[in-house]
């Protein structure tokens, strides 16, 4: 390495404690232990770090405590092109990771690798075993997921991103309130005067499916609405306008469409135009997951947003905590989403 | 660690090599260098590594070569929420990576981390200089671009995804021929009947944004067309929509756009239609990316895609070439994109 700032003479952890009369460990304790300083302390040392423009060298401390500092996080395969929740996670958890001292390295699903069965977990076994990442981040949890027992009966720190659906739930974890994204949906729709709401849905089995499902059904059921108006496939567009499309030919058809997905929704606005009706106007559409598509002009679709960032920066914290004391123990967190209204559901512009 | 397959018997190098009676240095050529093999000998080896279940301990090689096997890529903030060109990059280094090897560790651009500045390049060096990465990946190059001359500088192995548009170009670099895929743009609309084929683009001093616009110019002069039709901004749907409609204005008005994006794209695809007029039909539109969105229902947008897959694969391998023989230099590599036809762009469906 030449020049640059590694290894330079500049601000330190000392000429911050020295400029200002307190101890080194003062000044450690502000980056990495700020609760144990008094917020008068905790002021002073910040702005002198300001002042200074120290910045603290991270990779010394993960040397010192020997560690890596690194997260390892498996990149599900794209369920659906048009998602993008999965890579706004990725960013996310990289800069949440960052703001806690450590990085994400990303690997991938493999089931071979050169004509040679992977089995499951063993590059995730690969990493930790050679020390390579002090723990993981999961995502796309599903009913049963093994993933957990396997992390736990290792004692391989991790977070996840999602529920296992069973109890216990092991290990900490994070995950949005599916169920009350679909109440809201249904609860909107029933606001502009909608009584028969249908609910396009995957095939029951799948934890997170299951919940959007449930939250559709208690809404309907509360309001003394027909909750047999549902049909469900796998994901994709072409599925949704397929599913809407048999919904739409019943001889009472809904007028209002509530999405476990936004491919689901997109297909749904299809079959909706396909039949010379307006979305919105005449039929309701709501999907799940506020993809960037959603609000594209053209499609305008009104969809649970996941809050991803939030998601991704609770994931991570509980996973640095856990790496700071094992022997924290972190409820799971359920966020609830919130509803974007656009113009695919409301009758009056 | 308890159970799983580190650390416990199974298939190695030595149970294939003698399998087949070669040695364990052959087995090791069939899976690191197998140009050194003759095709028959790497076919037998590599029928019995199948035939084993042999998995390399790619860790246990990383360690002996004292190198990390991981490679740094800094991600972007997403420029068109749209895009998704950057996800689906990162996803095919993550793979490409892995088929050499190696891992990829993703950081962010900061600028600032606790209030306090932090220098460009400073989380490149931190993590070059601790040895936490063997090199970089990077992408989202502008012209004159500086990260390349310090790399250079440094003796830091790298690999580009993209050009600095300065010469001499500054190490190994993998590009989209971005004029060649406005020109097929041109050339596809002009076959369609369109003479007046407007361009709506960046402002000029971007690398990529000036290489497109050139391609339209030369696709427009050498079938003596108007050039004088453009009109540029940054980014943006909106930004597209408004560039449209002043074009659209015009006296004599374009019947056809290529834009700098699909962004672009989709908010001129928004301008003609809400003149009453039919995309494809009465004005065609191109865009650049073939985002997911290209494809959608209802959006239905031609677009110039641009192969990246294979430009994350050529980078990787460059930069995982340059690892193994630092004395390696590739000449840059320029990859041509596929235009792809949809609705928005042909008269007759």
């Amino acid at each position: 390495m030449q020049g640059g700032t590694v290894g330079q003479p500049g601000p330190t952890l000392n000429t911050v404690a020295e400029a200002i009369g307190v101890s080194r460990q003062t000044v450690s304790n502000a980056i990495n232990a700020p609760a144990k300083l008094s917020p008068a302390t905790l002021a002073l040392v910040e702005a002198e770090i300001r002042q200074q423009g120290y910045r603290p060298n991270n990779r010394a401390r993960c040397l010192r405590i020997q560690r890596s500092c690194l997260l390892g996080y498996c990149a599900p395969r794209p369920a659906e092109a048009i998602s993008g929740v999965m890579d706004q996670f990725v960013r996310a958890i990289t800069t949440a990771a960052e703001r806690r001292g450590h990085h994400i390295l990303l690997f991938s699903e493999q089931s071979e690798h050169q004509g040679v069965d992977v089995p499951p977990m063993a590059v995730h076994e690969d990493l930790f075993a050679h020390r390579v990442v002090d723990g993981f981040v999961i995502s796309d949890t599903d009913l049963g997921d093994r993933r957990q027992r396997w992390f736990a009966e290792r004692r391989v720190p991790f977070a996840a991103f999602g529920r296992r659906w069973q109890q216990p739930e092991l290990g900490p974890w994070v995950d949005v309130d599916g169920a009350a994204g679909t109440e809201s949906a249904v609860a909107h729709v029933a606001a502009e005067g909608h009584r028969r709401i249908a609910y396009l849905g995957w095939p029951e089995g799948s934890g997170t499916g299951d919940d959007r499902r449930s939250g559709w059904q208690r809404a309907c059921a509360a309001r003394g609405l027909d909750t047999r108006l549902v049909a469900t496939a796998s994901n994709g567009i072409e599925e949704g306008r397929a599913l809407a499309d048999g919904l739409l030919d019943l001889a009472g058809p809904p007028t209002a469409f509530v999405c476990v997905s936004d491919g689901f929704a997109i297909g749904c606005l299809q079959a909706v135009r396909e039949r010379g009706l307006e979305p919105g106007r005449d039929v309701a559409v709501v999907g799940f997951d506020d993809s960037p598509a959603a609000e594209l002009p053209g499609i305008g679709l009104t969809s649970v947003r996941q809050p991803v960032e939030q998601a991704g920066d609770a994931v991570v914290e509980m996973v640095t905590d856990v790496l700071a004391d094992p022997g924290r123990r972190h409820p799971g967190l359920l966020i609830p989403p919130t509803l974007v209204v656009r113009t695919s559901s409301v009758r009056t512009p």
